[in-house]
């Protein structure tokens, strides 16, 4: 970061890595390995990722989060077949048009005012209705994130439900997990309750952002859809000759529960934020406040003032009230003082902010 | 590695990273930086680029060599546009068909047969007068692998009049460079030289193979090429947040001429290899040995025996003769031990074969 | 159809084709010509186009209307890129997801409530506007139906103010016209002044709804994307060999006003039957009816018994108040005789029914 | 066509429709049907089909012979699995890589040297043992096109042999059948006898070549690979509103062997050419004349010589012999005066050309 009076609350991909995980990294960069994932990292991370979901499921390991849904999905659908998820789903919003030009398939929205940003059974369920002739495409999946893009989280009771529904209508639930270890933190529940025993059928499982490097996997569990994955994920150009380095990475992140501590840090960096600011006059806490993102509705004026020393998305803008939404990130090293910092800087500038707007 | 007895010769794949590179890597991992390739190690990486190519040239990292051919042919061609190689090019063989898919265009391939590996430029004309109608694909660009699937290397010369027949004609031309620099350790040029100096229009720069780890750069001579890269980039699932992993490696790499030692110790291995295999009677080798590829056709029942010690593709079979054709690839830290070992062993099972077959 | 005693109201494609167009095309089965649209009916409805939209545009006969769309917007877009229209256009929610396969692109709608179906250049600026970074595919076409899939017209203003935004944007605007011919009726304009004059770039023209077979032509004003056509319709599978059996239709079609005489007898039998049934107590007529098309809400029970005699769309069905939407479609052949008896019986249903509800 | 003079040998898809396809045509253009292949015609056709193949195949109507093969094969193929077909196979060669756009498939192709056109099973053999790992795209289908693309004929055992082998290795089959009749003709066999009873699990059935117009027909036997072809069809752009005029086309074909007749019309008349030229010093007649397409090489000057009256396909061009191949291809309708006056002005050409070269 050139400019290092900026503090930065951005987004959990500006850190870099745990120094457990590249400590791990380093030491998987001095071996000689078998390429393509036959290297012993991605063997003793599979043994891993089987501990903490279910002996039997299969794991692939690729590069973003983006391929990581792509990829997966890849399994599940064909170009005449649909999956069904939110109407702010990152598949439907950012990531580029990768589905539907790696697949060809196309997406079903759902519309999330008021609903927190979850897919509801009802909601999934009208849009599986309103397509039933060849004229659309067929539906075949859903895909529901955890915890979803504006940080809520699913219940477990409330996954299961999908999934049911889901199942008895033949269709194949993936969860897009690229925040999942905030969600787990936040429910207090293992991954195998929350994940399996809930009814997923294929995961994608970010570790980039709470403390990992270019670390996702893909989970199947339903072992149909692995058949042809290591054919479709050479083909999504997410076959590393040197895979090691990414499946390395899950080795101490598993380990005394690395990935929990993570996340409980910025989970709960994030509640300090949301508490201290909730007794303000200008800054609107939107959305209940579960894992590490903070969506704040402030006047635009006020905004313009904090970004001179803060980093941070503008995800909104009403240019007629002259205000505006910004998410606030918190990180798996986020500290303290950081956030101390930051509620004390933001009081003070909405103190500013009154005082020059009150005569 | 298990099997720790077995000496790989099998790619320039397996080994690690460089210790440089490993130190860089380690630097990039505790620094926060901006994501998606606006990180202080993308900006320096890419003015190491410009000084070793040419001062505008345009950079983009992905994490492997399929990613920076297909992503870099997809800046080219439209679906409905076709690319020319030969038919042992990587993009045709070896990459799950994400050409086909990614892009929908279609290959159109020459042979190679007595051709050393290397597209001709008599090949690409008849290649390219074949296709005149909307009934087929248009032929839009031109692939030349540097240096070749079979271990040879375009002289300067060769690429500029492929680059010049292609540009007199329409055509683009893009290097596949995923072993460029063996190519330039045996030509003895510059990258500026052998690539700018010739009229290529784009550039698959790879490292993984010389010493890096998951480190690709697709570099853009024809500025025209660059303008949508980063909608494709992003759309191929090449745009990693925490890009910094990939750029920092090229810092050590151009620095010192670290790129430019790997690849003359890998080459060197090989030659010594050919000159000491080529006095044998029953090792023979195929193509010229020009950089860190060794093909030698040898009775199936004496590669047989040599596979209990060595690990090396074989690459083809032929069931009436009994004989097989392997192929042996030297790397960046092997030394003159392992290729003294490997020498001996080969002479030494060749003298046990022919004394076993005389009676 | 089998069962006589249904009358149709379903869709202007269940009727056959004009006697004029029928003779044409029995005409051009007779003769020989040189395939793949060099024969001499395709040279002769191209000067007819021109007759009618403008001195230079370029027509490509295709077979369907979801063919004529998703070719003109290949010509228009790659796979990163995107197109903007209504959650209700046809390329959206009736065509199979071709456009998503064909072309890899994705769809960005605008919603349409309250809009009788069309896009506004203020939700056409939104839209635009969310979308600047190359985290989303790359807005580059505007899509409008005209006449709309609720039968409603864009004025030439309408299209104009699109197309200047667009333009000045730089948007291509594509029309989906096949229903244009009733929209032209109802507006009392030339297809010049419709299509041209406002700066329409590429035309969906289609006749199969309004007297002709299988008879679709993409018209592109903007000649820069006519340049690939050719090798887009050959790879869109809507090259036809004998194609002479399109062009043909669109002869007589274009002569002694036959597309208009058609167009306006399909209108004013929607008009009359709109104006009968205003008064009706349960037929509620939603949208203005400007073309062939009348959506109906009335109580499902009624729609039952109208659905014994009477084929028609369900386009909705709210389970809550007992009460659905139909779709009336009329046209280029129906009769006073068949609108007559439908307002007839309609009147006389509700009568039964209000009797059978009033005690 | 314009210049009448011209004599049309060039493909049997200049010519127009048979008076018997002609007359149901019109028919079928009065008639009211259901829209999107739920019409009269369409079971009366399917009923036909299965008389002649198998009572429980699958019918679909697709506009061309491209259409057909990528729809057949899309019912197979999923983007990272190939088909292996001859180098010269249609889908290959002429189809504008709308297989690869469509599909995202690659095409494995077989040399046809010296084969007369046709894939071997050795070939085969080996083309499907030299893709076994996820680095190439997954085999997953055969494709043979019968007649072949050099006017060629697999025996029944042939196609059989092939079949047997790609089953056992779990191989889907497709048959590429734009000239299924002159096949069928030359083998005085049925259809049943040729397609069902050898193992070909689908087919693309052609009448356009044959005396229909753009009539085209999938026939499936595999059932497993119908249960999505509505989809894939309407994603394809190849679900016609008016579909009926298809399907008409195959009720006068199947009756009364008219599609036998039309056959044996045009394999006799290549019959009789070759046979003629057979005595001849300067026509080369290439591959055995077994259908209505004759290959000949000849002098490029005499070819020029009866270009002035004929009109043919060049298919090679020997700028250092001066030589050249010609396609000569006869057609449901052409008449014994039509070919003793090729034959007659073809020797007399010669002659001349003798003449004026033996000084």
């Amino acid at each position: 970061m050139q400019d290092t009076k900026i503090i930065q609350f951005a987004s959990d991909n500006y850190v870099g890595a745990h120094p457990d995980i590249a400590a791990t990294i380093m030491a998987s960069l001095e071996s000689t390995e078998i390429p393509y994932g036959s290297d012993s990292y991605s063997k003793m991370a599979k043994t891993e990722f089987q501990k903490h979901f279910k002996q039997d499921c299969e794991i692939f390991f690729v590069g973003t989060g983006t391929a990581a849904n792509v990829v997966a999905l890849k399994s599940v659908l064909r170009s005449f077949e649909a999956v069904i998820c939110t109407d702010i789903a990152h598949i439907n919003t950012a990531e580029g048009g990768a589905l539907e030009n790696f697949i060809g398939a196309k997406i079903f929205t759902t519309p999330t005012h008021a609903t927190d940003g979850k897919l509801t059974v009802s909601n999934l369920k009208q849009a599986f209705l309103n397509f039933r002739t060849s004229h659309f495409n067929k539906p075949k999946a859903v895909s529901i994130t955890q915890s979803t893009e504006l940080g809520t989280v699913y219940t477990c009771q409330e996954i299961k439900d999908i999934c049911d529904f889901a199942h008895a209508n033949g269709l194949i639930v993936h969860m897009d997990g690229a925040r999942i270890a905030n969600a787990a933190a936040f429910l207090n529940k293992t991954f195998k309750e929350m994940v399996v025993d809930t009814g997923i059928d294929i995961l994608s499982f970010g570790a980039t952002k709470n403390g990992a490097i270019m670390a996702e996997a893909i989970v199947v569990f339903n072992k149909h859809l692995a058949l042809d994955m290591p054919y479709i994920q050479k083909q999504s150009m997410q076959l590393f000759s040197k895979m090691r380095f990414i499946p390395a990475q899950f080795i101490p992140y598993f380990k005394n529960n690395l990935w929990l501590n993570n996340a409980i840090n910025a989970n709960e960096k994030s509640y300090y934020i949301a508490k201290e600011l909730k007794s303000t006059k200008l800054f609107k806490i939107l959305n209940k406040v579960e894992t590490n993102q903070i969506f704040i509705e402030l006047p635009t004026k006020l905004k313009d003032e904090l970004a001179k020393n803060y980093l941070f998305y503008i995800t909104n803008e009403n240019f007629e009230k002259n205000t505006c939404t910004i998410r606030i990130i918190t990180s798996f090293n986020t500290s303290d003082t950081d956030v101390q910092k930051l509620v004390a800087d933001f009081k003070q500038a909405e103190y500013n902010f009154l005082l020059s707007h009150s005569s």
